[in-house]
């Protein structure tokens, strides 16, 4: 398993650069009988470019299509590859900044790893966040099967530019997000306003996106080092961008007695169950029934309209690189995408090794259609 | 690869329940021509039991044995299996309460995971922290391997019960905290003060643990899944009750502007590198040859002598149920160590994976044996 | 994943060397609610040494102890960690010789690999066939399981020094080998003669080993890479002295025709099924639901009286080796043993892979049980 | 890692159905600096179909395209994407015979496990010989690498309807084959007569596949269940229509005693040396520094234009089946091509575990290229 390939029994594997001439992911483990088309990928892309007024100008028609593993319009249980042709790609700005690594990309550590004669430069390679289009591709994927389970995830943003934003109550709740151009819950005006204080003065903002699985089954998780926590870490930490990941109260239960930490167990429809959501739906890494919560915290983008110190990776003289056109001043907004997809794809991999869900082929009923068709509804 | 090894080149796999026979680790892929013996694991597995005043007052005498993969003191590039026998263990207790899964406690999910049938409930079967004396053990053989690389890993507390302790500038002041019972850099009273009100409380607290490796190289990290900072994740997330993890300033950045949120990239000694850890030493995921910084969040013990509500598993009769006799007030202070562990257990598998050490051999040389030093001198 | 762990879902790590101070066997995977004890390993393990009179004189008593992973007589889920400890064992033979790597066996090769002051030459180290004790112990678990598939694994001689020997028709007649020294179905005279003679002349001899797996379920096997033939070839391959892999009837079939090799489809039991056994029960690498049915070769044991041509490692100076003692003139008799085991286990995480075994429990009932017997009732 | 991968470090995902849109490779953990165009892919592709008299009159113009990891005409490091889009494609023979399983291919293995709603009939679906084009692209990226290490990979048929050939004594011998249209070493109007004499009676034959790995370095194979034989044996009987896998010499070998059985170590060039090829190059399944030779037989291919027994899958019907058109009378031929692509393949992954080439840049230089062009001058 090389390290562009996720999960053991369900496994994405992604390729693609920035400005190569196409991004795409092979999945390897679906089971057979998911009714598939491109229709349902285009709906997730979409939600990876919300709010276009405020997001990259640069357009990314992101069209997916489906080359294997479908058909008569289902899976096959057959690897699943998904190709993303890239378009609109302007290369010659990084040719003229190619000698001079850009702060807080990974230009230098891309640099100093492969050695800069192999080095993409190009609109950041594969370290650009133009890799994760292919993510919510399967992630799309996953999120259909797990409507199987009942399962929904989904996500928004709850804190941006240092501004705190609403949770969710229930997936009814959550779910407006999709309909927001800021990917918030209620509150549009404010996050609108960040963004536009961020805009005027050149620069980005950073926020915190929070995930919940609603109606997640209990049992998911492999002790001890594939805890379902310590896996969604996993994936979320390998988002571009990524700096923090938290389970339910996360920091903050550092900060409490044992006492106040802790949910109470009740007993709610005819077994014992979880009253609370400290625990973020886990108890020793394993899921009991709860809904499953994390947040995973973005740094502002560093490809800003404010140039930075850097020096010239061969003559090392000092100098300071600027990247024209075309930035994100809250590339968060569009990582609730990516986050939801990362998680979707986790717990398929884990309700496969839990037993949970068949390997080989899934029965496609109306209950997992009317779950389909909560996100389905759900689209600006 | 179950859910019980980790690594992918350097691969630890452990075993064994807190009330069993033993507990035990397989490293499969350590390199030939390391020195090794028991003392090795000794010196470590002792900073598992800090200050012993205020942890555990069971004895736990972990006593390593190593059964294999080592020949006339050093490592053959075979798989190295260490034991580590069960003492002083009194089941009784958990037989009296295993009919009420503990809040907070794993016991809840286990019983819906694996079926009440088949939970070993003495003191918390395999979720228990005993589980990770056997990583601590496989911890101090990969701190052994990447002392050639020149690696220090040194971990210590900055937060306890709510209050700040300070972090380390350096490799020296980041060791002292071997010498501490609180595993802080100072200040040791204001942490007494923390525990003896907990104690006192007959409650718990909880804490962050920040781990750093000093004299990183750069090039460590595979993108896109296996980036460092998202492996890392998995394995701090997979320590028993870690809550939250972060890299470099985490979720602080998400709070600040792009423009102020990035390292500069300088000149220094001949080559451009990094200024600055808001980045906490890599960047797309990459270790960039600056220290790699993170911190690990740990809740309270939901272990304590205030009983709380759970519920009978049978008849779904609500009661309370308290864990008597036993019980540490912080076990942040035991999880410094096994964050140490996961960290260079990380990066030895990353390092191989880089083809920054050998996999197959390793040349023990006094510049090894200085790093080592570093550790065994610092032993309360 | 290292070099020792072999499965996917059930996952087997073994460990230890011929003279190391024990060897052991970590299982991870194997579901909750299977019986097991010492019992269950000691019978398969038995047969590892079947006719002393022919095999190793050196008696290995084969004692495993199950330390981790067993609660009230029954697997919990969590890894089971088995320990043979190595007794037994005179060294002194191996240091007189030690800078003579013997022809036909590993020494030349782990002494290239790892370096001779790595290389423990000690018995052969781990390349001995004394790890595959372990493997035998895993097999056990995997033989027990699959009962509750109804799938039985046996294996048998068909071939021994040149001599033929038949092959089974059905699971009674191929578990007739369990009582045979010489694990063959018949004809015991003949395979005791070929032994004689080889003891005479100092020599050793080879042979094929046949095994099947009776009721074997269809659908195991996940293309295209690991087919189920693909994953058989490589555990028997893994065994040591293996030289070459066979399914249905192998190199014969490709000196047949198109019209002469292919195995008619017809109605059986209410459904399409396959007659005739040229594929070994498998098409397209997946089964049928027919025995599935394959060869492997072993060579002779290359540790035999008669001295053979090498050099010293270090002068490379001509000499001759010659290894006292001890010798077994017929490793095959001891390999269909591992043979099986290795089969037992590919089978599982084929089962669990295709959804056919739950991964997390299984219900252990009476149709589990009367497989067990057909085991637990023939051991010599 | 799903079914659909191969390898550890260097890892090749493959995907795409016969009568798809496409099939494809993904290789991961290709090191940068390796020049690459889909030149070099073309080579190796176009053996794949030698002979054209003789072999699949369907055209299959393989025409691969590089879609990312190549940058300025070398690899980056990142994920080579392969995409080979499949033309000539006649669907409607297949839409006619969907509901009888052919004999001898893999229909009622897939049926039996996807479920017939999910089967894709077309072509034999994923189960076809198509999907090995994927292979032998990734495969010519993989001999292009060895050639770094002067490895030369080479193939031939050694058997064909019963007849042999002869093998090969070094590179340049074996190198022949690449312009044989039978991918013989000699012999081929002998090779024409067989296929001749196959064609007439509408039937098709077997044989069997030798290849080489010349110059192949020590201390390849990782113990005890990856050792080299095991991983060569898994990549072989994964390929379509294998039915049987040997090293060195063999079966024959199990007919050998011991004394006849071992090869001699002598000195040579400095150093202690294997002499002979009894052990196909390997010693306790790592390799020594000798030509590693293995052998992989071949049914003949089950589609042919006789018909064959069947029932049809919902009626269970007796029928007879038979593939119209554009076949195959001996797939061996085709074969040697994907034998070598995955001997290649196999190399290079344990040539990065072994530490013996660097996971993540290669220095291509004069040595390299002189390999390569080995093959790239042998094209008929």
């Amino acid at each position: 398993m090389g390290g562009n390939t996720i999960g053991k029994m369900f496994s994405v594997t992604t390729w693609g650069e920035s400005h190569g001439k196409a991004i795409g992911a092979v999945i390897d483990g679906c089971p057979a009988g998911l009714p598939l088309s491109e229709e349902d990928l285009l709906v997730e892309l979409s939600l990876r470019r919300p709010g276009r007024r405020f997001t990259t100008p640069r357009r990314e028609p992101d069209v997916p299509e489906i080359l294997s593993g479908v058909f008569n319009g289902k899976t096959t249980g057959m690897p699943i590859s998904i190709i993303i042709r890239n378009r609109d790609v302007i290369s010659s700005y990084y040719e003229k900044i190619k000698e001079t690594p850009r702060p807080g990309h990974a230009d230098l550590a891309y640099i100093k790893k492969y050695g800069y004669e192999h080095w993409d430069y190009r609109g950041g390679g594969r370290a650009s966040g133009r890799e994760t289009a292919a993510r919510v591709a399967a992630g799309a994927v996953a999120k259909k099967l797990l409507g199987c389970l009942g399962v929904v995830v989904s996500g928004y943003v709850v804190e941006l530019g240092g501004v705190e934003f609403p949770s969710a109550e229930d997936a009814e709740e959550s779910l407006r997000s999709r309909l927001s151009p800021f990917r918030v819950l209620c509150c549009e005006e404010k996050a609108e306003e960040v963004l536009k204080e961020a805009l005027e003065r050149r620069d980005s903002v950073g926020g915190v996106v929070e995930a919940v699985a609603w109606n997640a089954p209990a049992g998911l998780g492999e002790p001890v080092f594939d805890k379902l926590k310590a896996d969604l870490a996993k994936a979320m930490m390998s988002i571009p961008a990524s700096v923090g990941f938290e389970v339910g109260w996360g920091f903050k239960l550092a900060r409490l007695r044992g006492s106040e930490a802790r949910d109470k167990i009740v007993s709610s429809a005819g077994e014992a169950t979880v009253e609370g959501d400290k625990a973020g739906g886990m108890l020793g890494g394993i899921s009991v029934g709860a809904p499953i919560r994390i947040r995973v915290a973005f740094k502002p983008t560093s490809s800003i309209m404010i140039p930075e110190k850097t020096v010239n990776i061969h003559t090392l003289e000092e100098t300071e690189v600027e990247v024209p056109g075309r930035h994100d001043p809250a590339i968060v907004l569009r990582a609730v995408s990516v986050v939801e997809s990362m998680f979707a794809i986790v717990l398929v991999d884990h309700a496969i090794r839990a037993g949970l869900l068949n390997p080989v082929r899934v029965e496609w009923g109306p209950h997992c259609q009317r779950v389909w068709e909560l996100y389905a509804d759900r689209v600006p």
